[in-house]
């Protein structure tokens, strides 16, 4: 059988006991590591797993997928992804080559941001679709995703902002040199998915974005216990002027406020907020809501 | 401590290592239980975890959430939520009363139907807002829903249809005569979804849903292993025309299929598909997917 498990957001121990079950009868076990990342190293897992633990990246996942599959009808083999295996992509790549290898397949579900950003206080069916922000460089600031969360905020939802992460990355130089070097990982951090979403806003100027009136939530390591996961909640002025500390360690996402914000969401992400006078305020004044004061 | 717990969707083996946790520490443990069901009852729950679980309807989390919170400053009480505890808005106020006694709160993430939906192929970021669809009576059909499915599918965008279920409900008449008799529990069933949608398109006419040509997949017990888990593709029409047998037991949610449908979406879904040849053909000819054949 061929097992792929969501270990969910956190740590070692948010692997689910179905989960804990076929990494332990598995012959192979590989940890996709390069859509997402748990707030703990490999060794970790694999003391506490009791498990040799292969990294698998992304040529490997989506190109070399027969390397994991390799024996799959007879043994277990299990392939660990942070949060949900139906988080990215390229899960349903090697799900289909495993079904056309005859391969039985269990897909052993658990959180993921997808899900978890409700923590944030915003109820998950006012969400429209989700966007990815990649980092800008000179010359390449792909945009598209401003429109998506256009078309959602004009409809009044809110939207999840997945933020890049850059991992196992060449330098041009180094791949145009088929140097196998690579950079180290690099993580959005909030203040920079911010000044890209205003500096997409001041060339578009569609209004959809408005650096004092468009609220927002940041969230860093969601599932994380206490001093670990942490929600900042304001406008996107306010986020951007946060020290980078005030938001620590990665993975972080942010989330677009929406029109159709609802009085009990702004009081539950009031807790979260930088300033809490101006949180009601914008969302009486601008976003509309019934609030007493 | 406070913990809410998110159980995922299937079993007693679905809680994470850190729910587990969190339930043998505690004095008191509740079960939430009528916004959503497991596949297995209270009493395998209670056996495996070790610990007595308190049943929780909604009087007792919505208006009697004391009684809950009692005392959770000093010792650790948990609320054990199938799938995720920010599924429903209910927990939000749970915490927010825990907030206001100064209790502190832990949320233990897991799987919910809103993220384990990408089991049928449809890419998550792909989905806009979720809608819920009630059993209609003869004098009550809210239909409030049909406006949401439409904004998503004006976009392209494919919509989660969540599945009502009354759970420890009264008839009228025991309500009117303050009679605590309560009817049968009862889950929405496929079939009956897909009517309801077509009735309300019947009376619309706006064209977005059309029985022979809107694509849908059917997923029930979302999370159970092989022989539990089922997903059904293809047209209104051909979903509606399946033997309940087809669906099986509940819970059952819905998927509208949205034009933005990528042909890797196609072949991944194509598996569940009624009528594999009408399946392509419909996502070819009507929704403009580039396949081969």
């Amino acid at each position: 059988m061929f097992f792929i498990i969501g270990l969910g957001l956190s740590d070692e121990r948010d692997v689910t006991l179905r989960g804990l079950e076929a990494i332990k009868s598995s012959t192979r076990v590989y940890l996709e590591a390069y859509t997402s990342i748990l707030m703990v190293q490999k060794e970790r897992l694999e003391a506490f797993y009791e498990k040799t633990i292969i990294l698998a990246d992304r040529d490997m996942v989506e190109t070399q997928s027969d390397e994991i599959l390799f024996n799959a009808d007879k043994e277990d083999v299990s392939l660990l992804v942070v949060g949900d295996p139906f988080g990215a992509t390229t899960h349903t790549d090697i799900i289909l080559r495993a079904r056309a290898l005859g391969i039985p397949t269990r897909v052993i579900h658990n959180a993921s941001i997808m899900n978890a950003v409700g923590a944030c206080g915003l109820q998950l069916y006012n969400f429209g679709q989700a966007v990815s922000l990649v980092f800008f460089t000179e010359t390449w600031k792909p945009d598209s995703f401003y429109d998506r969360i256009k078309e959602n905020a004009d409809l009044g939802m809110h939207t999840i902002v997945l933020l890049d992460i850059k991992v196992k990355e060449q330098s041009e130089e180094n791949l145009a040199r088929g140097r196998k070097i690579y950079e180290p990982p690099r993580y959005m951090s909030i203040p920079l998915a911010v000044s890209q979403l205003i500096e997409v806003e001041q060339s578009r100027l569609s209004g959809t974005l408005s650096p004092d009136t468009t609220l927002a939530i940041a969230l860093s390591r969601v599932g994380g216990g206490n001093g670990h996961q942490r929600i900042v909640a304001g406008t996107l002025t306010e986020l951007s002027q946060q020290p980078t500390e005030v938001f620590g360690d990665p993975l972080h996402t942010l989330v677009i406020v929406g029109k159709r914000l609802h009085h009990l969401e702004v009081d539950y992400a009031q807790e979260f907020a930088v300033d809490k006078h101006n949180w009601r305020k914008v969302a009486k004044e601008v976003y509309g809501c019934a609030l007493d004061n």
